[in-house]
């Protein structure tokens, strides 16, 4: 990004909107603040939530964003009114937009969506590394389906996308390897009380999500 | 199990067969050694891969086998026709029927269903825990939506399945947390090309497994 800025920052008029719609947006920010010089003000970073793990031009649908989250990120210098035209366009396209700071973002999306990613990557790799993966992958389910369903998207936006947050992404994924260090130490204790506590907990806060 | 296999017991025909539908198998078959006596011959272990995150008798739904797989996991002391009742009933039902040793059904589906409904489970419980939990769950997307959708699966059974299959669920969870640990230092290290090393190969096995 910090290439596509310095190179199209010489080139903008004086009313160009400039938006993005990258996966993380502290890293974005930066490269816009070190290649923008004051047409930094045109830029309003964005977010739209949708997609899957197609990607390219022939996964292409029309109706993608409506109905969609797109959060915004507006900066301190932004013109109020570059902000207010990004958030239309999108509204135009259906989409309900928010806004978060970059540093609240790249938070939230840590938790939410790239580590989810990196977690079913990770489940799948493992699998590949052994000796009987066919007899194993003959008996997966519809459980494993959905679980892995994000392990087909493209490894190159994904390598990108958590390099891009690479330090959030550590701190998430360090508290979720001591979660499960807990429930190893269950099964080790066959300690059923502390399962049935982190299951239930869990069934409830995403039974919960669904219905909303 | 042992307290039903211990009642049931005396009262069996010497003709009855006995079967189970139960996740895990290395348990059942114990309490069924040590409670059935002669009866044991008549005992044909089975579990039927289906289901949903749905439980009780108002999710029940008539065509569940239709197209899917149940296991087998007959005894050295199986009378070969009382596997093959077994067998021809769930046929009967559409299901696609395969065998494995009671320990080999117990290692392929820690795998591929005990440890991704773990890992599931222990993601929205982490997440749960979160002062800004609501937030968070605000922003989460269809990648989420799927990753998550077995931890609204029943606590209590999966407790009972965790707790019944948990020594080899131990060593599964403990080379996935292997493998989370060396995602977790390749983020500390900024080495882009070992994630992008995994996630490719994970794309990889998810695109064949789905194409079969």
């Amino acid at each position: 990004m910090a290439d596509v800025f310095a190179r199209i920052a010489p080139h903008l008029g004086a009313q160009t909107l400039i938006t993005d719609g990258g996966s993380t947006k502290g890293d974005v920010v930066a490269a816009a603040r070190a290649n923008l010089g004051d047409k930094l003000t045109r830029f309003v970073p964005a977010h739209p939530i949708a997609g899957a793990e197609l990607s390219g031009p022939q996964a292409a649908v029309a109706e993608l964003y409506a109905g969609k989250k797109v959060v915004l990120t507006p900066l301190p210098e932004n013109a109020p009114e570059a902000v207010a035209r990004v958030r239309q366009a999108w509204e135009l396209c259906g989409a309900q937009v928010s806004e978060l700071t970059p540093q609240q973002h790249d938070e939230v999306f840590a938790a939410v969506s790239h580590l989810p990613h990196l977690l079913s990557f990770a489940l799948v790799h493992d699998i590949a590394q052994r000796d009987n993966r066919e007899q194993l992958l003959s008996f997966a389910a519809s459980g494993f389906r959905d679980f892995t369903r994000i392990a087909a998207s493209s490894p190159e936006m994904w390598r990108d996308i958590c390099m891009a947050n690479r330090e959030v992404l550590f701190d998430e994924l360090g508290l979720y390897i001591q979660e499960l260090e807990s429930l190893h130490a269950a099964l080790a204790d066959a300690d059923a009380e502390k399962l049935e506590e982190v299951f239930s907990e869990a069934r409830k806060v995403r039974s919960a999500w669904t219905q909303q």
